[in-house]
């Protein structure tokens, strides 16, 4: 059936309770029980919870067809999938559901594991190269769910996904348990995402190369959720988990776009003291905040809350006193990671908090502002950030769909053309972002505000910017690389985007040999 | 039926799965599912949370028969449950069930609303003054359950009560429902006691007197669990919550109680490097530290972790370096509400994490000494610290049994004779700390160790302790004061004491008028 942006969704995925996309909002004041772990007590510590890897698994009574889940704090640099994943495949355990956060490069050696049917089944908000290309070929045994950092604890706390075992890698562990996203000699500043895991799995192994003396303080996974603690070589690999610094871009094209944005921004009715942003770590997104700083001087304003992924220039902003409060999901870079949890005022936040549609208020739901990037947006403002121009899962909607949501102006920064291919379309290969909860687009060549906006676009237009329409802008698009030719598809489903509410958006199709 | 302690329990107590007490460590590895509270989606803040406290009351949908729940951080400054309670009574609802953590001489304006129906049953740690006599004459329709702080936790996160509302008083809370135990007008330090409620009830209720901006960093309660905040006159009392600064004593036979006390730990095997401790604010207790502080000093050792409730002396120690970290779950002082938070290293737990018995390892697991007080110790070890000599119920349990049962050496201090009354005895009121947890009784008239533990009677006398049995002990008492008459009740249950596992270690029965 066809859901509320007249996206195809075959029947025969709607099993389980499992309905079809109804608007981003139609969710609002949706009740139910949430979820809850098995648990077996420990009343008397008879038992240390040091165990070896294989040891901790054999005690979980991990078995086929059980859901196993890992977080992506260590990025390209994480260990701790690939080596949970190489013991368990080591002990035969097949037909396994990974429910992950994200799934970076490290994740490419679940690829053979899928071939052998290890590994059945994956709940994960992105996938990279060679796992994308799997899941785009079919070789996964069921669709792969595609799913935003707040539909995945959505997920978790309202029981769609139950976890088995968690597998938790960190920094710095003490014997109890007690683990954080700080010190040791693999630091990724946070554990955000891993908070659901802890709290909701029945079984919680914690690995790390770095044990600490009880108690490591100012833990983000506590102790009395976890079974065993499991001390490795290494959980990651230090290089690969934080970028040096992420450059700002120099980029005229990209400049341009960001100076746009800020020009939206500081136009608009929201900006002032006081005001909640996020922006993402692309280049045109980033460079937005240094174009706001010089009008938030100009008013002498200061930024309430910064929220989500974190990289240096906000950190920077925090430091010189334009923004009060930095919460965080995410360290990007080296300079994030130093400063959270060091800097007063830079502080952990976990993926509920952040992103959850299903609790009792995330902090995206009081977002004045978030700048997005896109792959592609439509005439009715539908996003896509997943699925790449050749068709592959390539992208991931991370907390796009949740801070688009969310926020009361919600920007996608995007040049018009990419690498030849029209960002501005009229069909979308696949919908991320309902359009429903975006509100302006910006390119370099020109600013389209959705018609639903009318405030916005009044607003605009008094301090003297010149808008076009989203249909303006792709046959800018179109007169200049053409319209582009349809990407060639089998009918089987491969993946689902799941919209954070657990609706299905849409899905990705195989890829035609 | 008679329990593992011999203590008698009305069968018509074992209802709804109740059991009676079978040892303390019988229940080492219990399984269960977690309870989990039902939650209304906020997928977009589309109202505001802040609401008046009719509103808020009436907005949860609070009715007849109900389970509301508080927190006793204020202690005898809380404003909180009397402004609830006087607007629920107003409303009419009636037959409602109280779940305290604990409750002060301000809960004592509830005595009325028992009378006239709008309270018929309370879970509580601690019960004083009229509230204490209203319970003991049997004025309550049900029985009070007295639990443990541990024991509290352990039956709401697996589901034996469950909170349909909970008010949470804060002295900050941003309008989003992040509330934190410090700033504002009425500081009472931490929270660790409303982290259950606010986790596990239906609808959560925040009551504060000073509105922070968003967010509120640091705080214990989450916005994500709270569903409205009331702003009100004041939440507490300043002049009632803490003490200015508790005395340290100077009365002779306290100090020689203190000093025995710790010569038990000085002798022992885990006092070294990286110890743990946990002391009361009583008196004896209290000046154990004083004389713990040269022994440390002359082996160049500090302590790993300190726990529960803080006084000044333990921000002291950990000030003065003596002590790594401080693990606080209650301020009982004006320089300990001031140095949590602030002071590097003394940091807010959880109740859970403090001492529930079900979850994965609480921190009482891994204490290596307590000292504790009594009322009574019986010449099994069994002590009584909730109802007086009297009969009159005015003590409570709090982490009595949770730290006694956790500890590696459990001392309890007492004075032989208290106002002519023996501490040492043949038989308790009431039982609520089981012996078998229960290791070293210090006196002012000597030291008896329980049997149980030979290897800390072999410690102790190879260090040239002189130690006594417990029945000298009660023979020296009996000789100066006589044997203690038995007090009359009459048949009627008018309290359970819960051991903190949920079986029932002992009944109080109702005094005769």
């Amino acid at each position: 059936m066809k859901n509320a942006i007249g996206r195809e969704i075959p029947n025969e995925l709607l099993v389980d309770g499992k309905e079809v996309f109804q608007g981003a909002y139609a969710r609002q004041d949706y009740e139910y029980t949430k979820a809850a772990p098995r648990v077996k007590a420990n009343v008397h510590n008879d038992e240390s919870k040091l165990v070896s890897l294989e040891e901790a698994i054999k005690k979980t009574g991990l078995k086929d067809g059980m859901c196993v889940s890992f977080h992506h704090h260590f990025r390209n640099g994480d260990y701790t999938l690939p080596t949970v994943m190489k013991a368990i495949h080591n002990l035969g355990i097949k037909d396994l559901y990974i429910c992950a956060s994200s799934l970076g490069r490290a994740a490419k050696d679940i690829v053979p594991m899928i071939e052998d049917g290890t590994v059945t089944g994956i709940s994960t908000s992105g996938v990279r190269d060679e796992l994308g290309e799997a899941i785009s070929r079919g070789k996964l045994k069921h669709p792969a769910m595609i799913r935003t950092h707040g539909g995945r604890v959505r997920a978790i706390e309202s029981g769609e996904v139950h976890i088995d075992v968690a597998f938790i890698g960190a920094p710095t562990a003490d014997e109890l348990g007690n683990a954080s996203g700080k010190g040791g000699n693999s630091e990724c500043g946070v554990l955000s995402y891993a908070d659901v895991d802890a709290k909701y799995a029945d079984h919680v192994v914690v690995l790390t190369d770095t044990i600490v003396p009880v108690p490591n303080k100012s833990a983000s996974i506590e102790a009395v959720d976890v079974d065993y603690v499991v001390e490795v070589d290494a959980v990651g690999d230090p290089s690969k988990i934080a970028s040096g610094a992420i450059r700002l871009t120099d980029d005229p094209r990209e400049l341009a776009i960001a100076e746009q944005a800020a020009e939206v921004i500081v136009n608009t009715e929201y900006f002032k003291d006081g005001f909640s942003f996020q922006t993402g770590a692309g280049g045109p997104s980033l460079a937005v905040t240094r174009f706001m700083k010089p009008h938030m001087d100009a008013k002498d304003i200061k930024m309430g809350f910064a929220l989500g992924g974190i990289t240096e220039p906000m950190v920077d902003l925090l430091k010189e006193g334009y923004i009060r409060t930095i919460l965080d999901t995410q360290d990007f870079d080296i300079p994030s990671v130093e400063s959270v949890h060091n800097t007063p005022n830079h502080v952990e936040i976990s993926a509920s908090q952040y992103a959850n549609p299903f609790n009792k208020g995330a902090y995206v739901n009081y977002l004045d502002y978030v700048i997005l990037g896109a792959l592609e947006v439509d005439t009715d403002f539908n996003v896509n950030v997943v699925q790449g121009s050749d068709g592959l899962i390539q992208g991931a909607p991370g907390g796009h769909p949740d801070t688009a949501a969310g926020a009361k102006v919600t920007i996608i920064v995007t040049p018009l053309i990419r690498s030849r291919i029209p960002s501005v379309t009229d069909h979308l290969t696949s919908v991320t972002t309902p359009g429903e909860t975006v509100d302006v687009v910006v390119t370099d060549y020109g600013v389209a505000v959705n018609p639903r906006r009318q405030d916005l676009i009044d607003q605009l237009q008094a301090a003297g910017m010149k808008l076009k329409t989203i249909e303006e802008l792709r046959d800018t698009a179109y007169n200049i690389v053409g319209k582009p030719a349809p990407i060639e598809f089998d009918d089987e489903v491969v993946a689902m985007i799941e919209y954070r509410d657990g609706t299905i958006i849409d899905t990705i199709r195989k890829l035609k040999d």
